[in-house]
């Protein structure tokens, strides 16, 4: 078994996901490392910050440095310097996301690299053996992604066409080294949810990614069809949800049945001055934050926030130094990690529904008003700890 | 005394210099920090790869985040996160380089800030001012330095001015905790460098800048004037050569008697991908690094060359990866404050002339078709390990 499940509090769940590369407890955030590096960061930085597993992306690794490097320096593992366990995602999303889909048919996907321009196709094969080259733990089948909103019938031939890309995809699966997971498409519709689900579970996947979410539909939409999804898939694999992990989202889909994320949205909004404190985002660029000398988050314990006070951080991002991007890279990281294991410990301890609605009371207020007003009591309370010191 | 000299060798000197933030053994090179951060490198980065000064910029801390802000701090090293040493140049320099000087009198200079072209006003009492309130341990005064080739007049007027803000700068500067160093000018003219040199030795300043070179003029007279200018200097002080700082000058000026430096040339160079090999400089970008699975430069005990292969840092800089300029500058660094430590120990074994010659005729081969050859040698060697192994 690659996953073991130790508590469950509502539909939240914490467990543990045993890979060639270690364990990781769940739930789990997943840094990106799109070309095999998290972006600012070097791997003692992505360790520090508490992270278990990354991402990479195989599209892009396979465009560059490609798939024959990679598996020439022994893997994607040795070639970045990272020592724990990588899923790699198949590409097909790239495929779709950056618009640079030329063909589909029943064989596989055409797109063009967004280097060069060049052609290349990728099919349920080709993908399963770049992955199995690049060594990742974790492997995603090629899937068709639907943008929403999307009529019901080319949701079902997406479908359709997925399940059949995962059956491709096992055959292709060469050895029991590297789990290979199902991935769940249907857009907003519950019955061709059912219909994914069901195929995929009949054939047995050691875990299940929930695909074509947060590709233009509304949280509550979004929110809504991962409930959906997670109660039609067995308890003992793993749900991993695709490409989402704002804090809140993290949240909300923990409390849904989600074991692992991943996404951009951390390092990039870190690398635009958008720094995550529990209550909601600081911009630190902007003028309140030029004489701060605070951390940017009181009692944060991330590298940035136990060197530096918030208004150098200010600083860098005003004079755009590199260092500016790294420091912001590792506090929202860290953020992200920590909440993840905050969420596993209340789970453990049976008190999720207390930490979730004490999370997001103070990191999404109810309203803009509410928003408006608790920035205000927050600026205020740090003016006053400052003028009494 | 705030400088120890603790051998000689021909002209190169091994001392150590005091200040109030601890003790630099020289011949020192200094990172530059010019906004209050090393690019692309934290604080504990710039202690790794064993710096045990920066320099900052005042012309720059002075627009942004202003004296004022620092000041507020407690000073540059709890700003910036840095408790060793801080030299803090004057901002002349950037009043001419920049070309932002808009008058000079004999007050001092009115300039444009290149932020947003607002004029500011630099004396040599206000720079004297600014540097201690951002609490540098070793201060320049304002200076005029001409632009290479010129003629003997407004050099002589440059001297003049020099001499007459160096006796104003050291009357404005109150308290022994920071050092204030003269600086002599005079361009090529050995009569200036002279008249300069005396009139400063006359005042008496705990250590001498050499200014007004590598600003047009060849190597050769760089190194001639380098060498007359130290002759004329107190033994008993330290020399600094200001904005000089390519592994080949740091060797050749150390072997005149240099024994502190500065220059953005390690650090540029690297993030350009140019890394710094006992061979010279390679293009890690260039294709012959692709595939390399050796460090950048074998048996280097920098962070980069003990976790990566050069194919990685090649990779990073094809993909405009952050990381990149963060491991290269690491390198870099590495390999000049090494090549201080080595000289040091030289001087002190009393085989500073043999290192230098080693170390030049590798880093430098005497004429281009030499060093075309050599390139060639080093590659096949390269390649003839790989295939070996």
């Amino acid at each position: 078994m690659s996953f073991r499940l130790e508590a469950g509090d509502g539909n939240a769940r914490a467990g543990v996901l045993r890979t060639a590369h270690g364990d990781v407890p769940t739930p789990a955030f997943m840094p990106v490392a799109t070309q095999g590096s998290v972006k600012a960061l070097d791997p003692a930085d992505v360790r520090g910050v508490g992270a278990n597993i990354v991402l990479s992306n195989t599209y892009h690794l396979y465009l560059r440095p490609g798939i024959d490097l990679v598996e020439q320096f022994g893997g994607l593992h040795r070639f970045m310097g990272w020592d724990g366990p990588i899923l790699t995602d198949s590409g097909g999303f790239q495929g779709f996301s950056l618009e640079l889909l030329r063909t589909m048919s029943e064989d596989g996907i055409t797109f063009k690299s967004h280097i060069d321009g060049s052609p290349h196709t990728f099919t349920p094969e080709s993908v399963v053996s770049h992955q199995q080259r690049l060594g990742s733990d974790i492997m995603m089948p090629l899937d068709v992604c639907v943008a929403l909103p999307a009529e019901w019938k080319p949701v079902e031939e997406a479908v359709e066409r997925t399940n059949r890309w995962a059956e491709r995809s096992r055959k292709a699966h060469v050895g029991g080294r590297q789990l290979l997971f199902g991935i769940v498409q249907g857009g907003l519709y519950p019955d061709l949810r059912q219909r994914s689900a069901e195929f995929l579970t009949g054939l047995g996947f050691p875990g299940y990614s929930i695909g074509g979410l947060s590709v233009g539909e509304s949280k509550d939409d979004m929110y809504r069809l991962t409930e959906t999804t997670t109660a039609m898939l067995p308890q003992e694999a793993p749900r991993y949800l695709m490409g989402v992990g704002s804090p809140e989202d993290l949240v909300e889909c923990v409390a849904r049945g989600i074991d692992m994320f991943d996404c951009v949205l951390p390092t990039r909004t870190a690398r635009n001055g958008a720094l995550y404190v529990p209550e909601g985002r600081l911009n630190i660029d902007s003028a309140p934050f030029r004489d701060v000398d605070r951390p940017v988050q009181e009692g944060c314990d991330c590298y940035t926030c136990a060197r530096f006070p918030a208004a150098y951080l200010h600083h860098l991002f005003r004079a755009k130094e590199l260092l500016a991007y790294r420091l912001a890279t590792l506090h929202n990281l860290r953020f992200v990690l920590r909440l993840m294991e905050q969420m596993r410990q209340a789970v453990i301890e049976n008190r999720f529904d207390a930490f979730r609605e004490g999370f997001m009371r103070r990191f999404v207020p109810p309203n803009e008003e509410a928003r408006h007003e608790q920035r205000g009591r927050w600026l205020a309370a740090r003016a006053r700890r400052e003028e009494g010191e």
